[in-house]
């Protein structure tokens, strides 16, 4: 399973990283998402078009496994790769390398169609995903499950959806979600664990002025790794869900 | 009066840019003061060696005047320059070029140098600023006056500052101070008016987890173009103040 690839070099601005001088969650999936915007336009296949049929990409899923997070002011390389689609879902992956072409990070996203004006799934149109030179399977590409947030140690914080997360597709971009559970996260396990995976799940769109809670639990997996379980509620209904491993710093 | 200039070319990503597409304000602030950070590692003066003698560089205000905001996928040259210095403060501009070189926006900056452990401001060395070649002045740059805010009309909006607001000089970043004032502003006004001019002037730090209150009030300035009116106030002290003028669009 593979389809075309698509290469381009990022330095890491300071403004991308945190108090470790690491690069942000959100700001890694802002430019990888970037990155397949280009090879789509590369290819002539650009957003413009898609809203013409009606149509946008929606992101469905991540399931990320970081051996080490970008560094502020590194170079790195990002590497995205159109891998299979079916009836309902494309599949792609991201990577970024270090300077010696060492994996980072790697991601396999699944994207869908969505009809503008239901704001419904639609089957995928095999012109347009016919440029990227994936393989068409009958199958769905299974993330692993996320576990739900123990309700019973949960701690919860409300966040408001503000005009500047509302992007030029008229809806919130996908990594602020990474934003409001981040930040949601007890300051020890920030300052003193690294990511080590994330696997986070979409369900509904929130949009502008909604004030979502940011729900999260903790859980030891083994010594020195701990995962914080985490979902999003909208008006009363689950908006997105997350599972973030974390390894203890040295 | 004029320094040393550094130029850089910049794709916007669609992810810098709010509903309109236009780049937000934040991410236009971070691409520039990126730019001068880039402009001092070219000169061997790095923020570690600043950090190493318990310096910092803080910024104290910005002038900025604006006749086109940069669109998503415009390719942009951001240019800074090194002004002058008294014995306080340094001064340096920004500037961005579209494709034919016209200009779309200019910014004032005021710089000063914090002492890392007091947290005070210290006097601005003179072999630290030396590689700038920019002209020492007995006089102060005077950015326009800020005017203040109509508190019988304003309206007030509380923000949390959140882990991810903190960079790796662990402070605030300053681009966030306009996400507060930007996101308390009308929506009305938001949709309707584009940025024409912004004075934003830092007076006080905030910190982790402090709860910052935003207050706007609103003046009309003439037909077809408003003022709104800005503080961040955080524990009952005036952190941030600024003037934000708007044009209506067409």
């Amino acid at each position: 399973m593979s389809g075309l690839k698509f290469r381009r070099k990022h330095i890491v601005h300071t403004f991308e990283c945190d108090v470790k001088k690491e690069m942000t969650l959100p700001a890694l999936i802002n430019i990888m998402v970037e990155t397949s915007g280009l090879q789509s336009r590369h290819l002539g296949n650009t957003n413009e078009q898609m809203s013409e049929r009606g149509l946008s990409w929606i992101i469905i899923q991540y399931d990320m496994q970081i051996t080490q997070m970008p560094k502020s002011r590194e170079t790195i390389t990002i590497e995205t790769e159109a891998i299979s689609y079916n009836r309902f879902f494309t599949y792609r992956k991201f990577r970024a390398f270090d300077e010696a072409d060492n994996i980072l990070v790697e991601v396999l996203t699944t994207f869908a169609m969505m009809d503008i004006k239901t704001r419904k799934l639609t089957q995928i149109q095999e012109e347009l995903v016919a440029p990227y030179q994936a393989e068409k399977i009958r199958t769905m590409i299974r993330a692993p499950k996320i576990q739900a947030v123990n309700l019973e140690t949960a701690s919860e914080l409300p966040f408001r959806v503000r005009y500047l997360d509302i992007d030029g597709n008229n809806h919130v971009n996908n990594a602020k979600y990474f934003d409001w559970m981040i930040n949601s996260i007890d300051l020890e396990i920030l300052k003193n664990y690294t990511v080590g995976s994330v696997n986070i799940k979409y369900e509904k769109e929130v949009n502008f002025g909604n004030i979502i809670n940011s729900f999260v639990s903790v859980e030891e997996v083994e010594k020195d790794k701990v995962m914080t379980v985490h979902h999003i509620e909208n008006d009363h209904a689950i908006a997105c869900r997350a599972n973030i491993t974390w390894v203890k710093r040295n």
